[in-house]
């Protein structure tokens, strides 16, 4: 069996893709005493609200302004992370940093930043925080990375676990109406769904797109549809995954299906259908896009300049298709009536994303060029 | 300037990906005495029902059973006439060589006949046809192209031509119903609609497809959809290109919007949308699939492994996508009203397939596996 590590966090075993699940699982947590969280057993890939300690894993206090988050828009498992920071309002105290979208076999770079350097950080790549963290860093260069601003080291890029964090151990700096993306009251049938839906549609796509012969592609495929064929049917009576309200389920499940149909379903080959042939979650999903935090995250031109570009082995023309139009995003969910709350229950949206964090015009159908 | 020629029958010049249009000219007509037909000047990308003879090409007589037309169900060009040898009923007169779908260097094969040959020609390449005609054949092993049968030897090459010549000149043999696909009082407004076809749509899916660069590739798709555009539109108020049943125009379409969700939108990168959200085009389109003649000689099973294992340049794995769904080709087209007259004036639908030429079941959703 060989293993080939990537820049990508990944490697292809056979002719099966495999996410390299190995992160820095350090902690930010509200209270850095070790004992509070008790030890926790092996890395489940999706997270917990409440999980314990990895093995000589380290723990890190919550403070404003010490921690820098460096999410690139195009990367989806970042994007998690815009999100639910735009969502809780923790825009003050965890400052971010944006890698543009194309990189080379060195991973993410600061090149839309002046002079081509993360203002707050002041590297080039990304790569550094991670050799300030770990001089010999063997694994994937990967976003979401949170570094630690004094000394520029990278504390975790354990992205199942930061947003659930941000919810959890954060709460000191969340805003006032912050929602509970939680829901702990339904954990029970709300962490296999997440499971699920990062085995076979998060996951699944990058499977579907990186197989390495046509059985492990097809095997992918039917995996991938398989399931959004039942999420379309839980969506025809839900408003969200879970019911009236949002939760980090819909967080993980919107970032997907924000590129299925720019990126995966060609790129990928994902292509039964386009998202927009199923209708519940393409309402599901506009109706997303069209609340505060979510679309306006979403950055269309730097999601498909990334896949298209640096995926030579996918697309050695490295040309980016001007399709699809993405204008439809705008028009009405009409999904109101499947709930009885509002889609932050007890809490309130995010207001306006500050001028400095906001996507770029032409990028995105709620900015018009 | 390099010219790169290619055994695809095009070449790149700088980004823009351009047709190699130098065919073997020769034509089969009703009366080889070449004082008939006068001489063509140049070639027209687009044949014409009354055309001359080029420069230095020959006129060969019509006769039932000396010529076998080479014409593999994946390549589009070829496409169509599978479908006007069809519309007129010319399977006894004119027999055919199918070759697989996919091929090397050296172009098309006689793969999926038993042992690797034709049995008509005896050859496992196209090549060896065209030797026979050229020892030094220095262009495109393209199909469709007719054979001798007698000397084995190409006698042409020329698509756009050759199914004007099957209309207007194998009349002695067409069956008895046989449609009228000239529309000779249309002719002024077709000629100038089958070209713009050819260069925007046809050949346009290519100029996107196998563009060298990012600006060719953004003109190329524009053009196209400007023009899927135009013809979304026309079609809103004609049941067929030219009006009430079909013509010339109809099969050189149809045989590019067949293969446009399966393949141009994903693998060509013409995704601004799929055919089937462009309501007029998929109906339209849906109407002829279901005409007997048309959707009949469609294999989608070979379209998709055609493109995606052939390009190695846009998709080195070749892996071939399992979508999209084809099911919807059967959806009624409801278009009849649009018409005062049924499909094919006053001729009729051809008969049944003959079993040794069916499409393979499974690889059309009107031959189910």
């Amino acid at each position: 069996m060989s293993d080939e590590y990537s820049t990508k966090g990944s490697y292809v075993t056979g002719g099966e893709f495999t996410r390299d699940t190995n992160y820095i699982q350090d902690r930010i947590v509200a209270d850095a005493s070790a004992e509070h969280y008790g030890h926790k057993d092996s890395h489940s890939k999706i997270g917990h609200p409440d999980a314990g300690l990895s093995e000589g894993a380290q723990l890190w206090p919550v403070e404003a302004g010490r921690y820098h988050l460096v999410a690139a828009r195009a990367c989806p498992w970042a994007n998690r992370t815009l999100i639910v920071r735009r969502l809780l309002g923790l825009e003050d105290a965890l400052s971010i940093g944006l890698p543009g979208p194309t990189h080379d076999a060195r991973s993410w770079t600061f090149d839309l930043d002046p002079e081509g350097k993360d203002p707050v950080l002041g590297t080039e790549r990304v790569q550094e925080n991670y050799f300030k963290r770990f001089a010999d860093y063997p694994r994937g260069i990967t976003v979401p990375a949170i570094v630690d601003i004094p000394t520029g080291a990278v504390v975790t890029n354990d992205y199942p676990q930061i947003t659930w964090d941000m919810s959890t151990q954060w709460k000191e700096f969340h805003r006032e109406g912050a929602p509970d993306l939680i829901a702990h009251d339904q954990l029970d049938e709300m962490l296999p769904l997440i499971k699920r839906i990062f085995t076979e549609v998060n996951n699944g796509v990058y499977r579907a797109g990186f197989a390495g012969d046509q059985k492990s592609y097809d095997d992918a495929y039917d995996r991938l549809f398989t399931t959004l064929d039942y999420l379309e049917e839980r969506l025809s009576t839900r408003r969200f995954l879970m019911g009236d309200y949002i939760t980090e389920a819909d967080v993980r499940l919107f970032t997907t299906l924000a590129r299925f149909d720019p990126v995966y379903h060609g790129h990928f080959k994902a292509n039964r259908n386009k998202l927009i042939d199923m209708p519940n979650l393409w309402g599901y999903a506009r109706d997303l896009f069209q609340t505060p935090g979510f679309g306006d995250t979403i950055d269309f031109e730097q999601i498909k300049a990334h896949y298209y570009v640096v995926h030579e082995d996918i697309n050695p023309t490295g040309i980016i298709p001007k399709g699809p139009d993405l204008a439809n995003w705008l028009e009405a969910p009409d999904r109101e009536e499947l709930a009885e709350h509002g889609p932050f229950l007890n809490g309130t949206a995010p207001g306006e994303v500050r001028a400095e964090e906001r996507v770029q015009a032409g990028h995105n159908p709620l900015y018009p060029a």
